[in-house]
């Protein structure tokens, strides 16, 4: 365990770490005390029927959606609904290999065993059930990775799921994605201070976590978000600053092991993985009325990926937001975004 | 000046090493004795006004146009033409850092100066009216690095170019291209091997060029070419083995120093700094009848970069080519490829 000032209350805000137990893996292995981080808007009813769980992407916590996508102006209306954020495991809040202390000191930092997706997914149901009593959900919604697990809520818990929203992701990871994801991380590994996983601390890894970064600049925005410099709006003079004074810090702040676990479960997300193979009949178990939202301008998670499985997904609709900050459009740095997020969840949530 | 079996005749074929004196540099400082590396096919007619100008590209040298762009079944025909290939400089087979000697060897490795597309196009022109007694081009073409050429020629020696076509390749380097670059690069410059650009051998990159290699592979082929595992035509039989076997060793076996020569370069071609930054005032010197040849599925050079510089350039037209190779399809993997641009060059030769 090594500490890192970044997972904290402080910069977080509030959140509750819930202890599930022992969370047997798919790859093998196990988390002997597995917590996860939750932060919860509004209030649960008496028949329980009104939870709306939100999953997280890489690199992200419940506090984007915290300060973007809930509110009582907002379709994730916590006087409506009772909205649980669950941080994903790998993430720095929830248990993570930089974070792993008493019962799972042994699978501490390069220790930490593979997680899989629905690892993740298997410990939020359970959570949720457990600890909060919730049978069903009315929502299940998320972005990026969080699509992923999103997905993977919508064929391994059919019956629990009434509507879900993956937005700006898929429900089998691409190839592409895979190939990106990589480069990613051997952004990091390639960083002598990351020393195979037992560095000191993330400012031994700067160098790699910026490279990182600089790759996520050229994935993860549009090539028009640079070309219209859409930095500017949010008051940087040079593209050189927004990348010192925003991105490369985002990205700095954070555990290269935490990255890395996320990465890894990132590149192998697939639903198909319930059926053999085949993404048809998986994606064929879906019960939940559903929205596919792509981000119009995103290099990775681009629109036709989407297609590809919407024509798979019974009772889903495609809803295309446009932003051309591409796929980090998902940070809601647009004023245009939240808008249209909000719109097709209004519209389902209706439904 | 280090040996590399790559930059030979024997990987490469014929060429000739023509020298064209000292070249000093839009940057400062000079190349003390540049020698471009030449390969020509066809006969120039007694009024030396048959030449047609190949440029080439980043890692690319004349043997790709040898192979794939030029032939009697070709509208690069040299039954017809006197068709020059000019490799540009740093490319390894011209004066590069890797092979800076004799008169150039003050020059060498980490020392060799800052090159821009101005100081090719410089060279290029004079070669061509020295060597060659060329003072009109029935055409320059160019792909990528080779197009950032082409627009110089297109500015900078307007009534010399009759007709040009820009395959892939914008006049004025975007944002989003720069960072793109940039990732490349620092992925050759953070391997320990690299030591600031005085490693004795290729070899000591190995990890920096394959981490080079594997962000060509996000960005170099579109994300249909890896969810359609096009690399199955080439007889691979996973995307590991067509990344081990192909882009790999494609990009391990070059010159480190000779890759950044060519990456600043490409990072800083712009028409308009013959304008004070005008880039409609610079375009609007073109005199040639234009082709501009963007590859639908390019990831980055996409083709809205390449309308919006149409809009400013004379006697263009635009010629969208359709590959799911993306950017690398100028390689003429597909079999579809290679006649869309005979057509479109056979259509603008005979105009």
């Amino acid at each position: 365990m090594i500490e890192n000032a970044y997972y904290t209350p402080e910069f977080h805000g509030d959140y509750e770490l819930i202890g599930i137990g022992r969370l047997d893996l798919e790859e093998g292995g196990s988390i002997p005390d597995c917590h996860l981080a939750v932060a919860t808007f509004g209030t649960l009813n008496e028949a329980r029927d009104n939870a709306i769980l939100v999953t997280t992407w890489y690199s992200g916590t419940h506090q984007i959606f915290r300060d973007v996508y809930i509110g009582p102006d907002h379709a994730l209306n916590p006087d409506r609904y009772f909205i649980v954020v669950i941080n994903q495991i790998g993430n720095g809040l929830s248990t993570s290999p930089h974070n792993a202390s008493g019962a799972n000191a042994s699978i501490g930092m390069s220790k930490f065993p593979h997680v899989r997706i629905g690892d993740d997914v298997v410990a939020q149901e359970r959570l949720l059930r457990e600890h909060f009593g919730i049978e069903q959900l009315q929502l299940v919604v998320g972005g990026s990775m969080g699509a992923q697990q999103t997905y993977e809520w919508m064929v391994r818990f059919p019956e629990k799921v009434r509507r879900a929203a993956p937005i700006a992701g898929t429900a089998q990871n691409t190839p592409h994605d895979f190939l990106y994801t990589k480069a990613l991380m051997e952004a990091i590994t390639s960083d002598p201070g990351f020393k195979d996983g037992e560095y000191s601390s993330n400012a031994d890894v700067e160098a790699g976590l910026k490279r990182h970064a600089g790759i996520w600049a050229v994935m993860g925005f549009s090539t028009e978000f640079w070309k219209q410099e859409v930095w500017r709006a949010l008051e940087f003079e040079s593209k050189e600053a927004f990348m010192e004074g925003f991105l490369e810090p985002y990205f700095t702040a954070m555990d290269p092991n935490d990255l890395l676990c996320m990465a890894w479960k990132w590149q192998r997300g697939d639903v198909a993985r319930h059926t053999g193979g085949d993404l048809a009949a998986a994606l064929g178990r879906n019960r939940a009325t559903a929205r596919v939202m792509p981000i119009n301008e995103d290099m990775f998670f681009p629109v036709r990926d989407h297609e590809s499985e919407l024509e798979l997904t019974p009772n889903a609709q495609l809803r295309i937001i446009d932003d051309v900050l591409g796929h980090l459009g998902l940070f809601g740095v647009a004023p245009t975004y939240i808008g249209q997020v909000d719109q097709h969840l209004n519209e389902l949530l209706d439904s």
